[in-house]
């Protein structure tokens, strides 16, 4: 289930030029490091850093990931990265995400990402609980599948 | 509908060092990179070059994009980028993937992508009966939504 | 000639994990990003958005790139990219870098590229004399080769 | 000294529409992946494949990259990448670089890169005795700084 508090982090970034493709818009593929992004200061504005959790010896492993491109976006827009959780269990974690442009408002992109937890050896663990804490903002809450 | 004839292209690349990340693994983005490879490949199979496609004032825009990571690939892979077409209507076309070891057969990756054909101004339109002929492998074939 | 107000533009943005590699460190090809994204905002800084002269029907192509790597940079970085203007000419422009970790302040890679810039049909052309001002921070200010 | 064979490894590959942008033409950060790929292929030319470098123990990190662009390729070209050594010591290579339209022959860019052999743990270091003999093409050969 979600953090009961249904907690947005909102990131702003300007469209790289190398972010671009031919079509004069932003890539496909680029908007899925925009989600990366998004979920890596989604940790940060937790207080659970996503490099704090590898130093724990654990990794978040992508298992999916879904995007549906709305509208284009181009170079010279300032883009806000829009992320949530959308479920939360003892061993995975799932992320809500919508890309706009942070003047008009129009939305380009939204997804979400299904993430299983490991351990750097590559074994499906817990999410550790301080983790799990911060991420949903429960100081002392309980997550179990 | 699919192509009758049911065609499955086929590409190989080595993984980039640079499409490897901290985890020491290919990034999952990179894999989106390797799916749009895979199309690119299908349709220069079927005679049907994207290149061709924007020189008659079209695209092929990305709607919307699914991907479902199996196992992680590393540097000194070499890859098999397989790509079908599991849906072709007169404005829109959705292509299949299979990504996998082209030495161990592994499956890396599966995914599926959706395309609305658009003119150069952004318009929806037909996919040209041309290249629906082509994508379709077959000669006179007609495909209509 | 550079600028005689020697002016360095400065901005700040978290490695993104997307652009490590599997030593645990950001890519060399990234850091090649993060310059282009460092000259995008000196142009920014300067109110010479690069979008607004791409507007007027020109581009600065890259010509030449020259890169040192002097220390590795890592995910939970956030980095500084400080560009400024080595050389201002009629028809090109030399850029000069440096990315640092924006805590320890060391000196991850320093760097120059070089432009030259054309029409959109490819042909060079002499910098329009409204972005040359606004670059070089002198406004009326005349720039020679 | 550079191998006494002059050896000049080639691998070809299609231009990916991801590394395409807004210009119309391939992005200059992408030329730098494709003179990566240029020294994978190198080795793996030469049985010393870089991954087998990696489970020794060592990298080659990269110390420097000058890139010139002579002209601009697009996406329906299918590339030729050449690398070559420009110097081998016992601690460091230089490559040489030329990336050419298969067909038409044009060159599109010239390069150079540096690089230090460091392990691990990010000491410099010898490049494996096994390493140097391969890379340079000859058996027991001795290569000292």
């Amino acid at each position: 289930m979600p953090p009961t508090d249904r907690f947005v982090s909102e990131t702003r970034f300007p469209v790289r030029y190398a972010e671009t493709d031919a079509m004069g818009i932003v890539h496909h593929a680029s908007f899925i490091v925009y989600l990366e992004e998004a979920r890596s200061h989604y940790a940060r504005a937790r207080n659970a850093d996503y490099a704090t959790l590898i130093e724990m010896g654990y990794y978040l492993t992508v298992a999916e990931i879904h995007a549906r491109y709305a509208a284009p976006a181009r170079y010279g827009q300032v883009l806000v990265a829009r992320c949530w959780i959308d479920d939360l269990k003892s061993r995975s974690v799932t992320f809500g995400y919508e890309i706009a442009d942070s003047q008009t408002k129009l939305i380009h992109v939204t997804g979400q990402s299904h993430h299983i937890c490991i351990t750097h050896q590559g074994q499906v663990a817990r999410i550790p609980q301080a983790w799990v804490t911060a991420l949903s903002g429960q100081h002392g809450a309980d997550s179990t599948e």
